[in-house]
């Protein structure tokens, strides 16, 4: 058990150090910088890279809501769950004291900028309202566990799931970015709001909440469709 | 059939909800945006994420168009075409209606903005005249049916289809979006249209019209270029 | 054999269709367009993808460059090199006359925009000199068949071979465009050249040169360093 | 083990001179630029594309750190090391070299504008101090190592390993760009450091200090953690 744990300590830890890096550290450099598209490209990436380091170890969640899903989908054993989040937060925590670490090195650095936490309404990056983005984080993380409990199925060709169920994540910031900032997490959501504190502890709600509502209807949805594969 | 049915309706909806918002929310913002680029790699990863999610269950068609060309081909049978293009369409007008509930949670909200329709003439992103969005989506939907036919064909390597298909379609974005905000898909271009209406109603003829003759094309030139395989 | 040559045909169609119409309609859209990055993606999309669709009949070559390469490495043989350079022109030229039809559907189209040929001196994008055009398409091109030869030699994981050859030409472009426009490949030179005229056909014969130099260089030296395999 | 000393430089050339090259010759290019996000992709490409094209022969390190923490963690014997990191480096040295020969052939070249060497406090593309350049530097080395090691191992699915490997080394360019031009590899802050040599020089150590404390750390805890598989 220790081994799986440690792995989805380690891909988490991964998901919000790269993730969460590239957009405080690079997304808005001045006329270099990586935007959206690079960020959303960067948590792909995390994701990407870790399923094909340690999927094999545990499954490679990094992630509460996935967790969940898979456990309503019959994939993880219920009494795993409880192990499977902690490591993700701890991770996620370490990773968020690690880039303060890199972060805080620059001059100008400042928590007030958002340090990557995820918002909504006034903390919306494009000003969405909170509806906006419930719906879309139950909409986006229902799409990327229908694509994670698919591309690893039976049917779904072996080895290929690492880079489906990556740049499915990349393609959730794309939508995202500018109406949360993007979580389909909450382990990614829970790093940045210890840190920012105030406004982004009072909405963390949401990115728990959202995701895993989406997660759970995938976990459902999934096994009434598609049937047991 | 009705598994069959549902992945086709689940894949256009991704298509439309993940490329169509990341059109509508993140391509336009300000300093950080997606671009063109952004959008185009949007919609190529539906399209991948879906190919290793559903595609093992219908063939991961997503497209009208696309499903023409296989019944062409012979790879679809006929019976299958209507059943498979309905369910294509109810999956884009759902992606639509949440992503307007989305879109809408933006203070300055318009439809008048395009919400991603498809348009030609003083409704091509670049101004371009109706023939050349003619003779553009019927050329790259026959490429992109071509790349179909023979990635899924005995000669190619199995199991990259998915990669081979889902980056195609963004290929065919980074040319198309310019000249008619790039459809290769009636279903992509029926969602936002009902909402938009009007002149993306107009229009809407020529998006039905160039990828299934470009699709069909592809069935027959494939058969005749390089035999039933 | 003609299932063949149709095949390099339609594969070098597409890598000038989809990469010089791209650079051509795409890249310098206001705001929006995809740049040198988006251009480099798509030349790189177009191998990727007709590597998956049609390498397992022809090979999947689309380049006189590569032709020469693997004929000097003893992998293609020598009586085929002269059809396969024939196919891989009659693709290129058929490409830049749709792309010709489509472009000059807005009506600010101008050929004097340099319609994506390749150029150096006062017609590289950055002002490079000849000299350095010389030694950058030697370079890029001598490592472009090193790649090939390797992915797709026996101690190389099967089926990668697209995703690395394709990957490996948008990674030239990369480095290639503000020198040259990023040529590589001498058809892809000589259809765009044969539009604009003048200083581009002037020009072209270093199109022609430094890429077959230096594929025939890694044709030599793969055999050298890394014996048959 | 000439041929694997072979290929070892000739990935390392690869990597200085596709990915440094795409730096100095193409980021900051008016308006079309691929900024740090095309850098960081073409760092990783040169990785994905060796690996395959290699990486059967070598291993595919291509990067003195990595070396290392194969060594460390027991899949690089050690009577192996030195020789892989002489050639790692005499390719390094070729590809700024012959980088320097491309990129003065533009009139207003200056090697003052950094030739894509590493550098922190002054010298950081974002002002970053040496702290942070430290520990961004130990870290992402650390995690590049970790998924090289497990993307490796007989746990991971067969073939993918060049994928996740050079896509991890773009994410770790994503995030280490602004902070340090991101090194990860000794080998490749060498090259552009001898043609700039002054402050570049003088800042060296740490780019062969950090990546190796994080390659090492690799080694022991991969081992430590997930077992000798």
């Amino acid at each position: 058990m220790s081994r799986r744990l440690f792995a989805e300590l380690l891909g988490t830890f991964w998901l919000v150090f790269g993730g969460c890096g590239s957009a405080v550290l690079a997304a808005g450099f001045p006329d270099l910088g990586i935007g959206f598209l690079g960020v959303a490209l960067a948590f792909g990436l995390t994701v990407l890279t870790m399923v094909y380091a340690v999927g094999g170890i545990s499954g490679g969640h990094f992630n509460p809501a996935v967790s969940v899903g898979l456990a309503v989908a019959g994939r993880l054993p219920a009494k795993d769950l409880v192990p499977y989040v902690i490591a993700q937060l701890v991770g996620a925590v370490i990773a968020s004291a690690l880039l303060f670490v890199v972060a805080s090195g620059k001059v100008d650095f400042s928590l007030a900028n958002g340090f990557a936490a995820n918002g909504y309404g006034e903390h919306s990056p494009g000003g969405y309202s909170m509806g906006a983005g419930l719906v879309a984080e139950i909409v986006l993380t229902f799409m990327f566990v229908m694509i994670i409990l698919g591309a690893t199925a039976s049917h779904a060709p072996a080895g290929f799931a690492g880079i489906a169920i990556g740049l499915a994540l990349t393609l959730t910031n794309l939508v995202a970015i500018p109406v949360t900032n993007a979580s389909i997490n909450p382990a990614r959501s829970t790093g940045p709001a210890l840190f920012v504190g105030g406004w982004a502890l009072q909405q963390l709600w949401l990115f728990w909440v959202a995701p895993i509502v989406g997660a759970a209807l995938a976990g459902i949805a999934h096994k009434s469709l598609f049937g047991d594969d």
